[in-house]
């Protein structure tokens, strides 16, 4: 659909449009031909035939759909037309889907997609995690508020919530590269898991299709044990759950009344039909849609996994030809327009510094407790620090007057004290440390892309 | 993505389509111009020039969805396009969208849609009632076994069944129905749901909209409430839902090891690839795949009800644009093949025989055991008839040797009123006047329809 | 778990206790027996000894509980030691759950319980429409700043968000009184819904059984369609959900950075275990988990509904025993913590002002367009305004100096024009008629429910 | 609440009981006492002190819980009990829960009662993979029918179903045990992840932190990027799903009307009230109820997982509090039940030879066909045999005699070619190897435990 276009990207899209879903179905077919005649199951020529014949360019999309729906499932009408196209009788036509079921076929060609789909994920999640490292790096010390609750807190800089966006991307990365080695297997079971129709051959057919189609060969079928589909929608559901965690962060730091960071004002971007002077934050708005959309397929299929009846399900195996589909484009969806959200990203320094001032700096309360701890002990700390907040409320005063006049904090601390321990600057503990974990961990995976 | 069309009707898909979706807004552009000029508030010359500009034909579809990724929604790129076409300048261009805001224009078509969908889905309930409906008279005294827990439990008839999914139905269409008079209201309330916009003039041109729509005025804007939406999606979820215990009864009656209904075997439906014997209920099996995607549509529309922020939502509100059109295709697709399955069911009346004596009419123990307790006492009874069913399990004997051969039996029940209590014909209680109402209510909201 | 104390409410913990549970499976087997005494199917000295019989401080809650993991369902237990307690052979005892099935007694026992649930959940949530009436009524013209996609866009009410709030409240609280009427109805079918065991009795017992209890008669008994008890679920959680609207709205204002709204610091309430300063929203934030809990209870409602198989569902019956009085459990935990912390909310008019200001008021943007328009048509007004605003932010002006200097604007409106135009009290269109619409509906059910 | 005894054990009960919660915040925060002494940030006399008064018997745990309300949690006011009872002023108390934030306490503890409750859920799932070992050897050579979307396919062996279920518990195992090395991390960032209040000794104490409780250290903190919290939620939901999968299958095949298996008659298990002759699978009820209600609580843990706002969530993080414990307990029950359901499953060789003979034998239709393809070609072996098939329906004959009388096949196989086609036994496939693999891959992981 159309609409789509909003929460998904032309390149996702295409991989699982029809055509491309039809192209891995004749793959696995070919694959299979080739795979038979290098076990002596069917001739080599007739193989040959058939992998010719598997041309996506031969065949009628659109009519295929449509016998799909009476037929139950997209396989029997491919293999009725690639079967008319090889031939029947004495020809290669006798040999297609030699020993193979429709599920074979359909699950194998979803495997293959959703292999592109990932890579394409991958990709763009690797691109978000470079935005996020760059703004690691140059905002290393940009002090900020951080906020609990949506109440400040304490300081922290905006580098390092950058480096948590990036470790938490770099983990995702590393979980959907992770299903490449076990959850995206060749199924091949035949009728019912047994490979009977392919009699002694069964195992050996099965290891040269996976070889054709470089998957991993599992150690059974898994036509009604569904949860290796379900650990690539949880993953790739985490994937996109993360962009929802990014973009929650940019729109409340974008909001008018924090103004920390914008998306910048690309031409037509943003705008309002109604007030002239808004910007929203579009990309991060369709992030968190997109991520929305992305949980409901994600969630049709993992209540889909344990439902599978005995050897074949009755709808919960058909819910997947569209719920995975679904999953994969608004997913890619919600990483592009958190890339773009990300790498775009404006901040202003300024905005953060005086939001850190706001309220007479009570934000560094824990610091000045901290500093006063050792002297009378974290309890008492904790209530003269009240006292000094709440006297600096009553009289609109700052933290740093009411502290610096606090007979309490007067007693234990001298005045350079008191203002070291106000300065946000100096009251950032590990952050440093911390951001060059993400770092390290983000050029960690970024080697092995290359590599790659 | 032409894969949906398993899972949904051409006919929704339609209603759903781009092209509907920009008609829906034209409509309400249109709706908007006409209505102000009635108030005074812009001239009649302008409503009329914006009318005739509101043309789908005369737009781009592809270039407006295209533009609607930058500007963040389709409504901008649509009143700027509706804007160069009616002229701007002195022109009527000026008075384009006058004192709307993009989500009014978005939410108000979508209402617009989704009543035409609504249609679409009471049309098909009404078909697939009326197949219960005559399942329920022509089967109404057909004995089959009841089951709870998959065990065989009484007899009921298959006409009984059939009442209980016809009253399912009846209930999901009345709910239906009723979301037209509140739920589906006008969107309308400027920037932030104050009409501020047309200033005095805010409710009388809100009413004169809804009248060019013919939509009930809500109370207030809903723009962030969206209780409405997720009562929608509440209904249509359900009445999916609906479709699937129909179907779930469907496919355990179609097992091959029950054999009570099948769907008929219409050239190239619900064959295999592999096995040319089976004939699998292939509706049915659709059926329950789009109930699953409905479902995770549904719950993206439910899980974003409540999260929408202050005066406009950031991603909840986004996400409606493709759950509520994915909820309405994955729903029609749900009833259409229920439909198709419960219209076209064959039943074995002679199956249901069949199955009903097997283990020797042990689901006749309930009926030995109530004829017993007046004499005995219904604990007493029980153990009796547990004694008498277990000695014909371990015998390999029916019931009714066993009932007629227990002391405890004989003791207290002729041989006659042993065999009246083993008929399952005599044993069905209430089921005539079960299915009398499930009929009557259903004739019930066929009169309306008739009449509306 | 006293766990959940943070997330319900000790009410409805009572109402959903163990205890309450057997209380109603009592009194349904009481209400039977009575029933079917008045109908002459057994004698009335029997009904009169189940009635004494079944009071709760007769029976061993625990050991009924341990004895249902083996028997699969509660109401075994209960039957049996019911029956003893009436004392069995030629006494009361054989009589006990004449004709009936656990699942009846299981069925009709939670929907008594839910009644009381909804009675909690509706007085509650009445008090929380008093708080917003209250604040609707006070802040009628408390002008602040309208927010959509988080940036400010025009201004509202502070009274006109609380009446948005109140409307939402009270349609909820309408829904959740609808339910009474036919949701909430009699559960008695007998083993598989034809209420055989009652021979030509079983209407009227059901008729009699359902006065006892005053439930209402369903047309068919509904043990394996639970449409019914989805759109309890429905309804519940869509209340639950309101307030995570108005929670979140809550949290929002509640910002350090925008501090339009704080919860009250009563003592204790809070407070932090590092931060001496802090103040969190916590009402509002236990409010906003238990509404995530609640989603969570309900989707497995609502995912169970439909797949109930033939005449008693296994899985999908069973989950609702746990879900239900989960979701009415959270359900209250939201809204207790939504009544709390609406009603004790501080309402800081200056924070309100000052916000509205930021940026220098081009919060105004929209209003001064519209004052433009007639003059040069909407499309030019917003380009100019957007220029004047652009500039202003560009200067670090304000927009009213920007646009009292703007020629284009200058050229079509005198300066007193601008400055009505840039003030937000006069900018506020249907405000008034929106709150005094809400107030009208509120006052409606509340005139209901002192009637009631 | 005790109705949650019928969906958990009361092993996993107790692990999230309100006491252990308590016990394992205790733990955590003698476990930071004694690390910040080894490094040298308080005295080592007060994290002895604090250690001793870390002893759950001197706390009323339900005074904390009640506290918990208003303070929003459950730290603040255990912190200020334990201080308490250290005693403050110059005491110990001063330094307890040092440079920590409640949510470092919480979370922590969670880990600890999540890693007790993996072990737990573990130790069901090698007894379940133990039954599931004895029936794949046991039931190697069982034949039974294989059931693609309920219809007969193709003969299987009860062995493959139960080393399918096997592969499928032993994958789950695996995936959960995995879990220990990332996702179960410690928690300590201090207030807002920056550990500020440790000054530079954060990564020093954070390490000393992990090594007392045995945990990995992250490379960040994770208070607000709950990715790892999603994964556990994910594969212990997964482990869950997977009980669904084989309480599917089970109450499939012990229909009444298939009975190839049975949960065994145990004194009072399954009984109904109402039929004397019932046997119900009521642990496989009981499995696929836990499962719903697990996928429930995972949901909202997976929902909330990307909502975190900033550096700790208003809301999210809150629900989790509930959902987890809810989830494990949930968990439990459903693997509990499934373990209890496999291991006594009575599996009845007779009836699954009945079944397969059912319909005449059609269901060796493919392997009839594949026995013909090589000397027609697949399309029109298929063709022929269905032809057979149909003529066997017809006539109420079997496929043999119908294949033995067919011309097309007379034609082309000897009719002892034709008998050996027909013989289930014999069309097996790869079934003895895929049940190999799946006891190699369980008994290396057995392997592991035992050394483990």
């Amino acid at each position: 659909m159309t609409e789509a276009a909003l929460f998904t990207t032309p390149e996702m899209a295409s991989v699982f449009a029809p055509r491309a879903h039809l192209r891995a179905i004749l793959r696995f077919e070919a694959a299979l031909a080739r795979a038979e005649a290098r076990a002596g199951v069917i001739p080599r020529e007739a193989a040959e035939a058939i992998t010719a014949a598997c041309d996506v360019d031969q065949f009628d999309v659109a009519a295929l759909y449509a016998a799909a729906v009476d037929a139950g499932t997209l396989a029997i009408p491919i293999v009725r037309a690639l079967t008319a196209h090889v031939g029947g009788g004495d020809d290669a036509g006798r040999f297609v889907h030699w020993g193979a079921t429709s599920q074979d076929a359909i699950d194998t060609a979803l495997v293959l997609q959703m292999r592109d789909g990932l890579g394409l994920l991958e990709d763009d999640l690797l691109a978000l995690c470079a935005g996020c490292a760059a703004h690691a790096e140059a905002h290393r010390r940009t002090v900020m508020a951080g906020r609990t609750l949506l109440q400040q807190a304490v300081p922290i800089t905006f580098g390092l919530k950058a480096a948590r966006w990036l470790a938490l991307g770099t983990r995702r990365l590393r979980a959907l590269r992770a299903l490449r080695e076990d959850a995206l297997a060749l199924q091949l079971g035949g009728a019912a898991g047994t490979l009977a129709a392919l009699g002694d051959h069964g195992l050996v057919v099965a290891g040269y299709v996976a070889e054709e189609l470089t998957l991993p060969v599992p150690d059974l079928p898994w036509h009604a044990e569904r949860d290796r589909v379900a650990m690539i929608a949880g993953a790739v559901g985490l994937a996109a759950g993360a962009m929802e965690k990014i973009a929650t962060d940019i729109v409340l730091l974008a909001q008018t009344d924090v103004g920390e960071v914008d998306e910048g004002a690309a031409t037509g971007k943003g705008g309002s039909s109604a007030m002239p002077h808004k910007h929203n934050p579009v990309d991060a708005a369709a992030a968190l849609a997109a991520t929305r959309l992305a949980a409901g397929s994600a969630s049709v299929i993992l209540a889909a996994a344990g439902a599978h009846q005995h050897e074949r399900a009755v709808g919960a195996w058909q819910a997947e030809w569209n719920a995975i589909p679904d999953l994969f484009r608004y997913a890619a969806g919600a990483i592009a327009h958190a890339r773009r959200s990300v790498c775009g990203l404006e901040v202003h320094r300024d905005r953060m510094a005086a939001n850190l001032a706001r309220g007479g700096g009570v934000v560094m309360s824990e610091s000045l407790a901290m500093a006063l701890a050792p002297h009378v002990g974290r309890p008492e700390a904790q209530r003269i620090v009240r006292e000094a907040a709440d006297r600096a409320a009553a009289e609109g005063n700052t933290l740093r007057d009411a502290a610096l006049a606090h007979e309490g904090i007067r007693a234990a601390l001298s005045p350079a004290t008191v203002e070291r321990a106000l300065d946000p600057a100096a009251y950032l503990g590990s952050t440093d440390s911390f951001i060059d974990r993400a770092l390290a961990a983000y050029r960690a995976i970024l080697g092995r892309a290359d590599a790659g």
